[in-house]
């Protein structure tokens, strides 16, 4: 029987490097055999460092387990990695440089032309950029970048609409949860029976990242998608799962069933190769009248679908709905792993 | 020195009921000298009635006044009505009909073509179609009505706009407080650590309300603006203050600064006449990165200006920016006192 | 292979129906054939009937199962129940009286001599009280009840150091999540960002029935333990989890480590017989300094264990800790599935 | 007419300078003109410094004003201190040495002998122990105290009862605020539906301060009051107000009525001199059974009465009740301006 393939996660005591221990716990290609965290944390074990925020036990063997400083040296080749954008910036350069294999969520190098910034049932594809790398060329390291996770759910609602109908425009409110800022991140004072319409650069990256995602591979980079997106990004007191208010204009008609349909027959590369953290069904409309909900819905599909509701006639657009996806699985931990088994099935790594 | 005129109140035991005692309790103009609820509630005192859910005390003198049912009879001639649409259907056309100045803060009956629906601030002038009504001609009954809870906001920040501008078309995604929906209302396990992306036939309210607002008189009714609006209507878990993100196209360009001095500068009707209930400022734009916020902003002009803040550059339509305003003050009992004060002031009653 | 037993499900529409159905959904020995809720729901399908509230999916084969109307007829033998007390009262005799076994959740029968009230890792042995049921001699039905949801943990605390030390005296103040007055239960309006110091009789249930959960029995009937308890109850803004601050004195004098070997080793019955709904480990002692949290703890032992924490010596009595268990879980329709579980395992039914 | 006294403020920028400044901004007596805060914020302006996080405005005139840095220099002679224990133990000992009065909401000095702690209502003849300080001998300066935020309220509901009946013993378990904590304080992420039943030191302040306020003037210090006090300390997802379930044991015998009488009639020496700052009634007690409750009556007396309710039995003690007050305004910031007022009506300054 097969041994599993050694994986490292820098940034492991945050809130996404939390959630890539829940997803690797029981991984049945990948295992936990490396972490690293900021200076404060190197040298402790995992539970020392780590104040460990979900609701779910932190495995024994976790548990127990050094904390490493975040440098190549004895890390295995495939490292994922949930840093913030300033750390990112020099650590994973660091970590591709020395022939890593490095499946970032942060936002420091998704938009860097020969950086793909994939999502696996949108466009699987992109992940060939990689071998335009100068990394890839000198030594076999790589990178391969998740979007944002107010990004993700939207773009999974669109792209199955893309095919079809081909998006136009795009106008879409967000109601972000706390855990998206990571901890301690938002304070209680702030959130608390409030809404804070403003996260820092949240706009721009919807903006900039859903092109990108829906655009096409020409030569060494992407050509962006030609879709016009607006965003709107609030806070407000949920824990888990980003809501997303949305209305599309669509380049070719399309009739209320057809859209449903679309989603509900949504099944990409993922889904074929049968990847292990791939959700059965990526879109899941919910036809309730109120519905998704991120109490509710966000753990559909183990967290990896997005779930679509309201779907209506928007009297300036086409159409309108909401869109609802866990934003530290689906829109963080659980698309690096995605990301990581994508290569592995398509023979990057392992 | 001069007497104050009674006034009733209709739904007297309910949030927005509440809402007029407080308003009310130390009003310069009017006295509350008649209070009305649910067949259950009449006969008992208001304190019994009532389950008091505001945190500034219930004043002694309508704590001990007993609750009368929802019939003309004994009632002054001026009423402030808080009822649910069904029961305002009947009960304020009774009261209309029966010779009471009715100023209500029901749906029933805002869009009836010769009932005005009025934001002084906005279309103050719309009051006059009053003397259209039947009611009015046949005993000197009327009606007259302020919009949605949601509407409201929106358009004080959409009309300053609307006069220099011209706003074309409108997006808003709203993010509103558990307090419009009355009490009980929402179920605390609905909204807690949730949205609920689903308001009964609040987005219709919005579109509707809005062009009218906006509209001109022509004859015994008003010609509705010429602008579109798309409305997605949300519940958060906020106690008092609806939010709104919005995006908007004007008719003639207007730079950022334009915009901010049309807002700040927007003086109207209210003020000049100098309503004891008229914020000084019904506009406030805030100029921090991350206002308005409900928790921080809904008490601002006493919860009767509309707060707004992030103006930016919208990629698909002109501008972007957020609203905020007290729902169940300036969005409900606040806004009829202000229009029975324009009533008071032009003459129409007293 | 052996056929499952098939039970039924009154109350199946509401919150803690609505556990009954997760918990059973693939339970090993017990299969919901039949489900009854109020007249409201009766002839429509379970998925209309019921606003389903959880964030599991409903299964499939429960969403198309009719709702039946609350009569005996073709309810199989085993019932449990989730009634209010005063539909308990009429609903759950009658089904009795027809030969139902009866495992109900309610209030109503609890403290009735010979009915048990039953912990199976606290007093199994009660059970036994059924034969001097009426109901029982008469045609072999009868009825077991579990402790009210903020006794459940309170007492599975107790038990371990009864057995060792013998608890003399208990003060208990509680903090109660939301989801333990049903729905639409605790109105959003009452709790968001508040406290509400009052639960209606949950501090008479908790001091009647701890002593009656710790008594032993007596001929048809319990001699109640001989110890004091005072109980404040408190509702707070949390979706499932009860937390509970607890000073004990006991009889015989005890160290810290002793305590905490009493909880961390107590081993009952339900372990014993290998119930499949009971936790490994009935009581948990965390030893962080800020544990045991509902929201991060009320999941332990898929939510039927007990856990507790901060035990530190108290300046009154002897020791004061806090202990947390779910409401809805170990304090409801967990706690009724293990009642049935150990009938079917000493042969009450089956 | 007369002069205000002028005032300084340390710790300006924090959750209980910004309630200083609120109610500091009319203040009768007393005028700011000094702020001072970390010398990361010296030298800005005010607006600049602080997040200003109320939802009453900051004065235009505090705006603008600029933050010194935390030395005695140029400060007034009175000085109200909201710093943390260890800034405290620096900076207030160096602004007494300096000669200036300092009334501090630090914990830093409470429990030290020639300290007062005073709450005005309960203990106002302590402040003489001023005159025993080294500082004051040296050259005129001192230091005066109050008590933690969760004592304060206890004890205002405990000092009638001790003078008529004499308190034996209490058990308290508290449902703390946010704001406590300061800003940003508690991470959202941990109190989100959630409790924390933990805070660090505080369950000892309130037994060592209870103690030392119900005590007597012995010479240079005070003889604690000879009753017994364990409380349970919690954090709620409540924005400001403290609710506490309390048990009590009297040494004298008492009604019910007379207990509430003891609270309704109880009027001390801020009421008899009329301080600007203390509520006519500093405990409230309200008769509805779900009372008093944060949201609904943290206000009452202008934040400055404690509101208590749910008088019953206790079956272990004689009595229990919950009582509630406002963390932030007579819990902190209220507290010491009352204790400033006292120090001015008594001639220590001005």
């Amino acid at each position: 029987m097969n041994k599993k393939i050694p994986v490292g996660i820098l940034g492991a005591t945050g809130t996404v490097g939390q959630r890539f221990i829940q997803l690797l716990a029981a991984h049945p290609w990948f295992e936990v055999e490396w972490l690293a965290a900021s200076d404060r944390s190197a040298g402790k074990t995992y539970a020392e460092a780590a104040k460990w925020n979900l609701s779910i036990p932190l495995p024994e063997r976790i548990a127990r387990m050094t904390v490493s400083p975040s440098e190549p040296g004895k890390a295995p080749k495939l490292i994922f990695a949930a840093l913030d954008a300033k750390a990112a910036r020099e650590i994973e350069s660091a970590f591709a440089a020395a022939g890593h294999a490095v499946v970032s969520n942060s936002s420091a190098f998704r938009m860097q032309e020969d950086v793909p910034l994939v999502i696996p049932e949108v466009n699987g594809d992109h992940i060939a950029l990689v071998k335009h790398q100068a990394w890839y060329k000198h030594n076999g390291g790589f990178m391969v970048t998740n979007p944002n996770c107010s990004t993700i759910g939207l773009v999974l609602a669109l792209a199955p609409l893309h095919r079809r109908f081909e998006v136009d425009k795009v106008f879409v409110a967000t109601m972000q949860a706390i855990s998206g800022a990571g901890y301690p991140g938002v304070a209680s004072m702030d959130i608390l029976g409030n809404v804070i319409p403003y996260i820092v650069n949240e706009e721009d990256k919807m903006e900039a990242e859903s092109r990108k995602l829906l655009g096409s591979l020409q030569g060494a980079g992407v050509a962006p998608a030609d879709l016009s997106l607006s965003a709107h990004c609030n806070r407000v007191a949920v824990e888990d799962g980003h809501t997303e208010s949305v209305s599309i204009k669509l380049r070719r008609p399309a009739q209320a069933e057809e859209i449903i349909a679309a989603w509900q027959e949504f099944r990409c590369l993922p889904q074929k190769l049968k990847l292990p953290t791939a959700p059965e069904q990526p879109v899941i409309y919910d036809p309730a009248p109120d519905r998704p909900q991120p109490r509710l819905d966000r753990d559909r599909g183990q967290g990896m679908s997005a779930v679509t509701g309201r779907l209506r006639p928007c009297n300036i657009f086409d159409w309108k709905f909401t869109v609802l996806s866990h934003n530290t699985i689906r829109g963080a931990a659980g698309a690096a792993v995605l990301n990581g088994e994508l290569l592995k099935a398509q023979g990057y790594i392992g």
